[in-house]
């Protein structure tokens, strides 16, 4: 890029001019606040070009419904329980709560904002629907998180946690019973698993279900401080209903971690007898849920509220179950536990698209410094550090777009033998993509300098609001762990039997290793063979690597979960490769279903970003020796070279990520007559 | 490590043998929470060894001036306007500001906590003392960002911004007629540099003061809503004057950015005549602010008013200045600003120290699986991985303790020879340890895990409060681009004078290039002499680089300012290569001070994790080739047996922080016992 088109959009008229023609004391005196002096705001649409692949562009960022997703966004600008606390300025509304308040009122409006939704029917069928209408599900609780993530976590919890979990893990009995007044409201369930003590590792749980065969009843009980349910979203306030994850006990004999349905609440809101609720306190984001804590006091619950899907009780006390294997047995217990996970990774993706349209659009309006002595000052996105800051963002978040997609179209098509696929891939990429969303926030943040801590922007906002995802519903470092040690055991089963790899992408390894190109020059990198090769490349390596590091430390005498807590360094590695070569590998299956023609082109831009960024980010490439100091300085260069190529994309891109401008904010637009003088702001105080 | 080491600390009673005990119906019934049951708290100090060198170790750490700052802790202990809304638990008290309010209340109890500390006499002498007060004027407002951001910054706005603003860009007439009274906050001052449309670019503001000599007044006019004042901390509510910064205009001819002092708000805090003032509204941090945004509409001010100890103009319109050179003007003007870069840098490091001691306890009382089948659960602080990544930043930490007292002595010492290195040094400071402070942050609420998103627990609070610290008071990028750019015209003038490096620490590149050993040891990448040369030479190699670059572009027809754009990969490489090759300098010096002893050997494993997991996380290591695939292996695994040596010094470690228990939060301590039922907490609404 050359500097006579860093100064191609120039409207500034220079206030030093304007001061020299204007400059005599009377004039002065007569100066008033004039539209035409100074900074002037321009739409970027008025200048940028927009390419015409935007609306097929939006269809794959999407995935699947975006009708759906823009029904949601039009309700939700039909009502003034969404719009910003701040009036209008020439008609444009923002959707966004008032975050001004305390918790307790923000939890009211976000119930207020459910039961507006569900008027308005978007919840019908969620929980008695087949498998044909779930992507459109997927999309339109999606939308919400849009708006706040506490109306997207109140519903998932609804729907998903209590609603699906009683689908899943209870029968015909429950179904019957519950899954309706869901729909409607009128039960309101929440999901009493994790406590105090126990998040994480869910199998040491403390509180404890006893089978009492005279009654036929259980007797739930919280038998210390740290037993007591923890992080319980509903239970603080609005949750009538809970799913309760308890030790079974019976005759004196542990049988696991088992889940029981219990009511909480009476019809007046009132806490059912032997049960304590207290409040989770204030949050550094999702004030709009009602995070609670319970304990349990020889709580009574019938013996058909036992969730009865996996395993039973009958009336005289004898346990049955239709999984054996108790290991096998725990993880089904955990699978409604995937839906949110698949939930928390696109809410991610979105917050970043959000960011960057934001950031990005700002930069293209918003201008600093001049690059030549008293020259104009420039668009921000036109220097090159702004670009190597934002533009690879957009592909890292384009790359978490095909990936969801991929991930939601798995999950709806699930069978008995994708159930592992679903789990490693939901694991990696909600740890993958929630970390990275926290990266894109704090950069889009700081990109937008200090308008970037204006709650209305939106930008920092996210950073609190979004912030749990990195430990909730699966610690992302636990997560990781688990991917690379479900690859392992892979690995050793393919060694040991002989067998070729099967499933989880892994096929390449049964194959010769791929051999990268000694010379790397711009082509070679940007070949899509090239790219797919050296990602698979250091999986593979990566993989041999843990696997002879575990087994070291077993021939050391080391237990082999210790020998894999020791080798956490590779097995860290490990789980990011195989997540960003999954992640490739859907990338260049959309681009593969494209037509050849502009879009197809831009996609390929986005996917050798996304590929060339991880590689000059990740020093692993440089230090297993994947690729040379040679190679490494021209993926360097290629970097810079495509940041300039794909600025001129830039306003496409971000048009096409599929935010409606009301879940934008004011500095995307025109930010200066957002901020001029409205007489009903005044900070004086009323006389 | 071994296993047994992870075993050692075991209390846990396992519930399932507790159930196996009491496991009939009958006693299930009466089965009460008991505390000796299931997971207990035992404090770290009761089983983890506290070195002997604590009290020594917590003087490097806060630097200087330890009772002072204890003083500060304690009169905030006295006053019930500091305490945690939450009532003490086994009588330990928390020192925090209720957020659950919104920001008018904040305000107001941030300014009435202003006001109590100046009853106990914390400002006396703040504004009028001489050099030998200075140091520990620092230390008194220091103490108050630990309590809330927002407090030391409404501090550094009233003292440091208008205050010192006053007094450095003001002569005698000023300072006789402001600073007495700003100590007593009978004058509220703030400080209205920056403009909606012109942040870091202050030259670039639209703001315009024309002298009118008839009436020997100057006239403030805001041309554009773009020149509207924004971000004035202090001008939303309470402050009644402010510096200004204009365009000084003199028959029609611009002299450039002055500042000028003006009231702005009555004896009754009515907003005076021709000033108009709004809110900056909500933000994600800092809500105890009231930061707003001022109109000026032919707002007339005395002659007198022109802060002049720069430049000056006489009744009948003549000006002035004792700095001829318009760019050392400017410069000089915005000295002011160091100071506050200095405070930030210093806040951000005890921000870091804060969040680091809640997660490193937490974590030495949080267990979480097993590592052998049916063993106890671990501490968090026993795995490798948890080590790996908490305790670098513990190293980094003591980095930034040591770099920001070297900081703070040079300001203190200051003579006009040291005012750019103390420019230099500030901006890489305030840049490199206000992110650092954003990733330590990110990293220790991820370990704390749920608890830390609870804002009663701080370390997820500071993510917001101290997210603006990276774009205030000069934008980090910005200021790194400063920094490299002032090391290029040091590199330039030194070669085609010929002449020596002198000052920055630049001296290195006087002698021979260092020469790093081809076969890198555990004790040889332990040596302080091989780790300052490895980073000298990543240094001088940067610098080379750059320097090189921007001549490569220049040669192809670039303006030097372009020239340097274009090469910002390298340049922003290279700020921060001389920011740890400075931190490193002051680690060194501070460990030739100590004695021979177990202080000094662990000052040794922090300032070799210092320099280690730089080498590690830097690609540009590996990229230019300053180690070789082999030496970057080598110091991998050192860091991990780095980790190992300084985990039991952990609990030690971050008893040295200088960090008072009121300050830290119930995650910290007896987290059980916090979290326990408390019948006042109940959600049971009243009836």
């Amino acid at each position: 890029m050359e500097a006579p088109e860093l100064e191609r959009v120039h409207r500034r008229t220079s206030i030093i001019a304007h001061h020299l023609l204007n400059g005599s004391s009377s004039t002065a005196e007569t100066r008033q606040l004039e539209a035409s002096a100074c900074v002037q705001y321009a739409s970027p649409e008025s200048y940028e070009k927009i390419e015409l692949y935007v609306d097929e562009m939006r269809r794959i960022m999407d995935g699947h419904d975006s009708d759906a997703r823009d029904w949601v966004y039009r309700i939700m600008e039909e009502s003034p329980l969404f719009l910003s606390p701040r009036r209008p300025r020439k008609g444009r509304i923002f959707l966004i709560p008032n975050y001004d308040e305390p918790m307790e009122q923000q939890r009211e409006l976000t119930m207020r904002r459910i039961v507006y939704l569900r008027d308005r029917g978007m919840y019908d069928g969620w929980l008695t629907c087949g498998r044909e209408m779930e992507m459109r599900r997927f999309a339109l609780i999606e939308s919400s998180v849009l708006f706040d993530h506490s109306l997207g976590i109140k519903l998932g919890v609804q729907f998903f946690l209590w609603g699906l979990g009683i689908r899943f893990l209870g029968t015909k009995y429950h179904h019957d019973k519950w899954l309706r007044d869901t729909e409607k409201l009128e039960v309101k369930g929440c999901f009493a698993m994790t406590e105090l003590g126990h998040g994480s590792n869910v199998r040491g749980i403390e509180t404890v279900a006893t089978y009492d065969s005279e009654k036929e009843e259980f007797i739930i009980n919280t038998p210390c401080e740290s037993a007591q349910k923890y992080w319980i979203g509903g239970a603080g306030k609005h949750a009538n209903h809970t799913i309760i994850f308890a030790q079974l006990e019976i005759e004196g004999e542990n049988k696991g971690v088992h889940a029981f349905a219990a009511r909480i609440r009476d019809a007046d809101g009132k806490i059912c007898p032997n049960i304590r609720i207290a409040d989770c306190g204030h949050k550094i984001g999702l004030n709009g849920i009602d995070n609670g804590r319970i304990w349990f006091d020889n709580l009574r619950i019938p013996r058909l509220n036992l969730l009865n899907s996996l395993s039973n009780v009958s009336p005289d006390g004898k346990y049955t179950s239709v999984i054996s294997d108790p290991d096998q047995r725990f993880a089904a217990l955990l699978a409604p536990l995937t839906l949110g996970r698949i939930n928390i990774t696109v809410g991610a993706v979105y917050s970043s698209k959000i960011a960057l349209a934001i950031a990005i659009r700002y930069s293209l309006t918003r201008r600093a410094f001049s690059i030549t002595p008293g020259g104009p000052e420039v668009p921000l996105l036109d220097y090159p550090s702004h670009q190597r800051r934002l533009l690879p963002l957009l592909a890292k978040t384009y790359g978490g777009s095909c990936a969801v997609t991929f991930l939601k179209t798995i999950y709806v098509e699930r069978t008995p033998e994708m159930i592992k696929p679903i789990h490693v891939y939901s694991s990696a990429f909600k740890a993958v993509f929630t970390w990275q969303n926290m990266i894109i926030l704090q950069e889009c943040r700081e990109a937008c300098g200090g308008q970037g801590v204006k709650t209305e922007n939106r930008v920092g906002l996210h950073k609190g609001e979004f912030d749990v995802q990195s430990t909730f519903e699966g610690d992302n470092n636990v997560l990781m762990q688990q991917v690379s040690k479900v690859l392992l055991s892979e690995y050793v089963v393919a060694q040991r039997r002989g067998k070729p790899f099967k499933g989880l992408g892994l096929e390449h390894m049964n194959g010769p290793r791929p051999v990268i190109p000694a010379n790397l020059t711009s082509s070679v990198i940007r070949n899509a063979e090239f790219q797919i090769d050296l990602l698979r490349l250091r999986e593979r390596d990566l993989l041999e690597r843990f696997s002879k590091e575990v087994s070291d430390h077993q021939a050391r005498g080391a237990k082999k979960d210790y020998a894999i807590v020791l080798s956490f360094q590779v097995g860290e590695e490990l789980g990011r490769a195989f997540s960003d070569r999954a992640v490739l590998q859907t990338l260049l299956d959309v681009e593969a279903a494209a037509a050849e023609g502009p879009l197809k082109e831009v996609m390929a831009l986005l996917r050798s970003m996304y590929v060339l960024i991880i590689v000059e980010e990740d020093t692993s490439f440089l230090r297993y020796g994947l690729i040379s100091r040679e190679g490494a300085a021209v993926v360097r260069r290629e970097v810079a070279t495509l940041c300039g190529e794909l600025r001129p994309h830039a306003l496409s891109i971000v048009s096409s990520l599929g935010i409606p401008s009301s879940l934008l904010c004011p500095l995307a637009f025109d930010w200066i007559d957002a901020n001029s003088w409205d007489a009903s702001e005044s900070s004086q105080p009323n006389p």
